[in-house]
């Protein structure tokens, strides 16, 4: 795309047979966030802008010809870091090899569904490409999990998946954690890039919370900059209840937000976050009193391509109230997919 | 975004009320491909990773609802470099101070429209956007349209801009021309990076032509390595019927492959195409024999902010016969709008 990027994309031929190429997968690569996504990851934004890239895009059979057409726009980018582009409606064939996952693709809740149908309905989805991402995939591979619920949805991937480290799968709460950043940068009336320390806790979910109780603005304190009331109910019930005003005012679900959070959450985890804490669901291994297993949205740096939960942050009544609210309900979800989790 | 840029955004206090932030205005921004140009402009795609951006959104009173949704989700990706976002249906608030402004909005083609319907339905709003330009935009402002007809709406916001230098109205060929990369790209089985060079004369049309005569590959010619039948007969097709065919294969027209288009066409003007031939339309001086003001696509290269229309290059037969069907279209559709040009 850009001269420099150009210059620096020229393959590097070594005999992995994808010449220094990380190989991507998207599912759900033709839908709303996988049409945002596409761009972003090609262009360089996640990866690094010298970064050859070879994309692996899954959709379902009735999507496919819609896919046909979006690997067709992404040829007419020419991208220069984009070495090869497959799409396909076979798991094994998208997550061949590959280094990083992004699991977008999910059934979407309609009308008549509660959170526990669409647990159920998304659940056998995830078990099939856990079990594809345990034959194929990289043992290196890096999965987040966008498609909803997708705390649970990767606690499944992750079940189905025995050779490849719990650690390795994750669920996106960047989206909430950006939503919480934009709300306080537009109440202080600041760019977003003034606000750090901002994150989330448990599931992305309305019971999810956004703790403002470490963020900083330009160094000091937000808590002491904003009034106690306003970050615990308006601030809470606006970042908790965001998709759905999103969904009044834009006439259709975030997408890409959603896919510009993917990006930041691979791109940290990939390239560090540079001492900033970033919000991420992972397999819970004891953190904060979460059951072990559950994916848990924890405060988290991210340093040579490794997550690094932050530890022994002060736990007030009010934060372990919604910590364990959070745990109630992804127990509940797991308790519903519990036949699905065989491997775990 | 990422840690690297979000450091660097620092806001640099200076006294033209910015705080150092360019003015980037985009029309049509809450249209398809103003939802996928912004977050690309957002996350410095185009003007740089350190440079920090006001938006400045258009749209029609009917768009003002969804563009209040993508403001929304714009703040919703925190962007570092975001400063500000206004949003707006009065062009003259838009392109208030702008120094970039992307021409995306236009009425689209109905049904029973030719091309001649659309270019005088969309004649009147570059009149008004062209005055509003001349008007409240910095001296400076570069001006690229991708609103269809492209070439001669810009010809139509130029000629209302008495006060702004007729170079820095452009139009978006760069699509066209990297639709031309990606088949010869796909056709050799190399990625898109090897490919140098190939451009695009004349309209943004069926009319176009994309030139092959001194395009690279690897730094070879790609006139000796691919039969010359492929190239004048199947590519030209191809490259010149590809919006149809994406319609067709997505269900939609392209709108995150223009997007990235006119992120490249911006990039290059603004940070230079790297010594690299690009398609550009802007208003002839002359060049080839086009007649003079015609807003014609040529062989370009950008340095230090400005367009140079690379001159010289050998044209035969074939080569002249395209660029002479072009310019009949192109005075054609002068002639049809010739009561909106009256400040030329």
């Amino acid at each position: 795309m850009s001269g420099d990027s150009r210059k620096n994309a020229t393959v590097n031929t070594t005999d992995d047979g994808k010449g220094g190429a990380l190989r991507v997968a998207v599912t759900g690569a033709a839908g709303n966030i996988g049409y945002a996504l596409l761009w972003r990851i090609a262009s360089g934004d996640c990866f690094g802008k010298n970064q050859p890239l070879i994309l692996q895009l899954l959709e379902i059979p009735q999507g496919m010809q819609r896919l046909s057409g979006v690997i067709m726009e992404l040829k007419d980018s020419a991208f220069p870091l984009i070495h090869d582009i497959v799409g396909t409606d076979d798991p094994n064939i998208a997550f061949k090899g590959a280094d990083a996952i992004f699991l977008v693709g999910s059934r979407p809740r309609t009308k008549d569904m509660d959170r526990a149908d669409l647990v159920a309905a998304n659940g056998p989805i995830f078990v099939g490409q856990g079990k594809a991402i345990d034959a194929v995939a990289s043992r290196d591979v890096r999965v987040i999990t966008v498609g909803n619920p997708c705390n649970t949805n990767a606690l499944i991937a992750n079940a189905n998946s025995p050779g490849i480290p719990s650690r390795q799968f994750t669920a996106m709460t960047r989206l909430d954690q950006n939503r919480a950043v934009g709300q306080i940068a537009d109440y202080l009336g600041v760019p977003a890039s003034k606000i750090d320390d901002v994150f989330i806790w448990g599931n992305h979910a309305n019971t999810m919370y956004p703790d403002p109780r470490f963020a900083k603005v330009d160094g000091n304190m937000v808590t002491e900059v904003i009034d106690s009331d306003w970050l615990t109910s308006k601030f809470l019930d606006t970042v908790s209840t965001r998709g759905k005003a999103i969904i009044v005012a834009r006439g259709a679900s975030s997408a890409a937000s959603a896919a510009s959070a993917a990006i930041d959450h691979m791109h940290d985890w990939w390239q560090g976050s540079d001492g900033r804490i970033v919000s991420m669901a992972l397999p819970s291994e004891g953190w904060y009193g979460v059951p072990e297993g559950l994916v848990f949205s924890f405060p988290c740096r991210c340093e040579g391509g490794e997550i690094e939960v932050v530890e022994g942050l002060p736990i007030d009544s009010f934060a372990q109230s919604k910590i364990d609210e959070n745990v109630t309900e992804l127990l509940k979800e797991r308790e519903a997919v519990k036949e699905l989790l065989e491997n775990s």
